[in-house]
């Protein structure tokens, strides 16, 4: 508080968010609320999106096949771990630009804690001076310290100050992919025995889908406001884009932006049906977010097969590297994605990622 | 995958679901995504509908009376079981007809997995040789396959290819209502001495009631379309009529439909106010969706009492027979029904069932 | 049921609730409907208003300092305690008129059942003698009978009857603030050494806050309607003003309204920009809806500090009273609050209650 808001009583304890000058590379963030994930959580999850994977959704079929009991969705935790970053590192982004390295270390159960550290890893100001990219290595943790969940992120922040200097610069080489070797850490050795593919939902396992395979998805989601700042505020995602109508008036869209996480969400969702056997996300190789979403739009989405691979030391699962295409008020039936270099007007997120098949 | 599309990369292992002419009479489908409910589900039927019986909201109540702990709303229950059918049955619906023999067998707590099995009891070619009538008894199961809730349905359902003849054919007898010795097997043996009617909301017992009231339940509830999304994913009810906005409207309504359950529901959480010690729904004789619903409507209730009737081998409760009327738009003073032949137009649910009242 | 409605079949057994003329001061009413809260209801608070202080989040981060586990929301108890006394309190209520000696008694965990019992504490006519206000303790109690809640509401009522006499006049005297020396029933001693300022999101402790200190809480949160409907329903609060949007449009604000819990628990939610350490609400001094908030419009908030002060016997917390005021359509970097004599237009809530913060 300065001398002159003291005297006026104005506080300045309100936290504004950090701007791209106040990072530095190798500092360590650690983020604030703590969250424990409950059946409730995992209801609203539920309710939000329309998830049918019977291993997040039985936990008797979870335990016939080696879980304690059913874990909590992958996304859930990553929108928790996630959200818990944003008041450090986006609250003055101008831009959430990708992601990469995200790797599901641990099964997440209901009851569990979850809190998250990141380390600044590179930054980088662009050349109009205006605003520059953060590179952050989040980790999420659960109560006994272990970690579940580590992915990098990089966003465009702004600069308080556009003449001040930036504190250092580094671009980070990213892994195009996780290793096939990197996968399955949160999954138990399974009792494939056990497996009902008529449970499942589906009858195609892991040996049956081929590299090159494109599947649409069919179904179409459509989002309401209110459906998306129950989901963001479930996660404590504090991005004021997604919640503050009156000031979004003034913005270039002229409404409430829906945080991308609803997005992944959805089309995870909706990749049940063709991908039932599909069961884990073990991965996030990249993921972007093409164009805005809105409330009142419908959202699709198809798969394609990028690769397979064994898992090493594991009979019991196979992984697929997938590319999942969200489109808005598209169905996908003619897998829309480019129109000769540039994205198919329709297309809203371009997200490539191992999930792990029985197989 | 035909040998044409492996080559192109289409997959075909998205699920279509059923036509007319795939379903054969005596054959058993066992749904996919077993389902455990917890308290998370149970919160969110509350936020949902603001249903009020002490039985179900209160642990203590429930313990003092007779059961381990509130059982879960009956007709939560009877969502969930019916959701499950829906990819197997009625993603080709035209129309969901009717309901009968419904008898719910047994409590079902927060953290029992309910799982569905259905036989095809019935089916009936239209004259028009495009549709037909799917007649389905289905049974839902705790996770120790123990039939929990079991009813008939019958649905028109679209054929793929109208030159295919049906596999059979064959309009099952259905009983008009389900007998009094069939009712009260999901009860507990009640304590009736720990009811307490200042607790229950309701000073009015099984004697109270009489064959031919008319109780008008006075409250209107508007349903918005985020609400209605929401419970019908909580149910893993994937009809795309209630979700997809961008496909509706190219469809006679142009809109989304509002699943029919989300009628029942709110119709049961408004009969409390006049029938609070009516605690738990014991059968279903019958139900139809006269009209649909849309966003933006409010739905008013009341009931009749068809009937009265003691329940074999118990003084703990009786049962009622009732006939609850569900309208949009439009208060129930005037007990809106039948204008000569036809339905009164504000009429949307017409629902027939046993509900048990403590003595 | 009179012998003529008897005859014609209409029932009588709706609650129309209580009127005017209907309460007489000392009468205890028990109300209906106790609630057991559970995880899956904290979830649902979370999702619905985005509150991030880690002792309700984290049951990790509450253990350490010395709760069983966390906490349910000051303010989810304080809805629910609520929410029950509407049917007999208020369902013929013209208004809200206020809140006093609100006072949090015993922490409330998951698990815990809660009912309330209220007692008239005060009558007085309106001059106009169509309305009158009414005065109430309500107190919440848990399932072993222990007070967890207690405050004074009062609120006009309209007569049923205009020519009815009053059956009492009294106006009680009311504390202008809870005293200090009542402050923290509710709050186990604390491990202060254990408290992490980075985990609850806050490096202020007690001592950094003085008297006259005015925190602009700078996000905004715009209300949909179906979010508030399911807030509302949480509660089980019945007041049709808040879910019969067809009746609404025959008001004078041809809309529903919006519960004003929403809008205290929203300010609460964003205060926790400037107030994170501030973990518990300890008392509710008084409050007034100054004016409506509708769907679609868009919550700010900021908050004075009126006083400090120890609590007695207690060195791990301090006490700060506190006046939140809650905008529409109006960010607070100008502290809107009174134009002259009158209140800001932009202002909703007025509030004024007791927090503790960790010294």
């Amino acid at each position: 508080m300065t001398a002159d808001n003291k005297a006026s009583g104005v506080s300045q304890k309100t936290d504004p968010g950090r701007f791209f000058e106040h990072f530095r590379i190798g500092e360590v963030i650690r983020h604030a609320t703590p969250r424990t994930i409950t059946t409730g959580d995992v209801a609203l999850y539920t309710a939000l999106y329309g998830p049918r994977f019977a291993v997040q959704s039985s936990d008797a079929f979870a335990r016939s096949i080696g879980y304690a009991r059913s874990p909590v969705d992958d996304l859930l935790v990553f929108h928790v771990v996630f959200g818990k970053t944003v008041p450090d590192i986006s609250l003055n982004a101008v831009a959430n630009l990708g992601y990469a390295e995200g790797r599901f270390l641990r099964p997440v159960y209901p009851g569990d804690t979850i809190s998250t550290v990141s380390e600044v890893i590179g930054l980088k100001e662009n050349s109009n001076r205006k605003t520059g990219v953060v590179y952050v290595r989040s980790t999420g943790y659960n109560q006994n310290g272990e970690a579940v969940l580590a992915y990098v992120r990089w966003v465009m922040v702004r600069k308080a100050d556009e003449s001040a200097a930036p504190t250092g610069e580094h671009v980070p080489q990213l892994e195009k992919a996780v290793a096939a070797a990197d996968l399955g850490a949160a999954v138990p050795a399974l009792d494939v025995g056990a497996w009902s593919n008529e449970l499942a939902g589906s009858r195609y396992r892991f040996d049956d889908y081929e590299v090159g395979e494109r599947i649409d998805h069919v179904d179409g989601m459509t989002v309401e406001e209110a459906e998306q700042q129950i989901a963001t505020r479930l996660y404590q995602n504090t991005a004021k884009v997604h919640f503050d109508g009156h000031a979004a008036k003034d913005t270039r869209f002229g409404k409430r932006l829906i945080y991308g996480g609803v997005v992944i969400s959805l089309a995870r969702a909706l990749s049940f049906n063709g991908l039932g056997n599909a069961f884990h996300i073990a991965a996030i190789n990249g993921g972007r977010h093409v164009a805005p979403l809105f409330s009142g739009d419908t959202v699709y989405a198809w798969t394609e097969v990028l690769d397979k691979a064994e898992v090493p030391g594991r009979s019991d699962v196979g992984a697929l590297r997938l590319r999942t295409i969200a489109t808005k008020n598209q169905p996908c039936a003619a897998h829309p994605y480019k129109v000769g270099e540039d994205m198919d007007p329709s297309v809203i997120l371009d997200f490539d990622y191992w999930v792990l098949v029985v197989r």
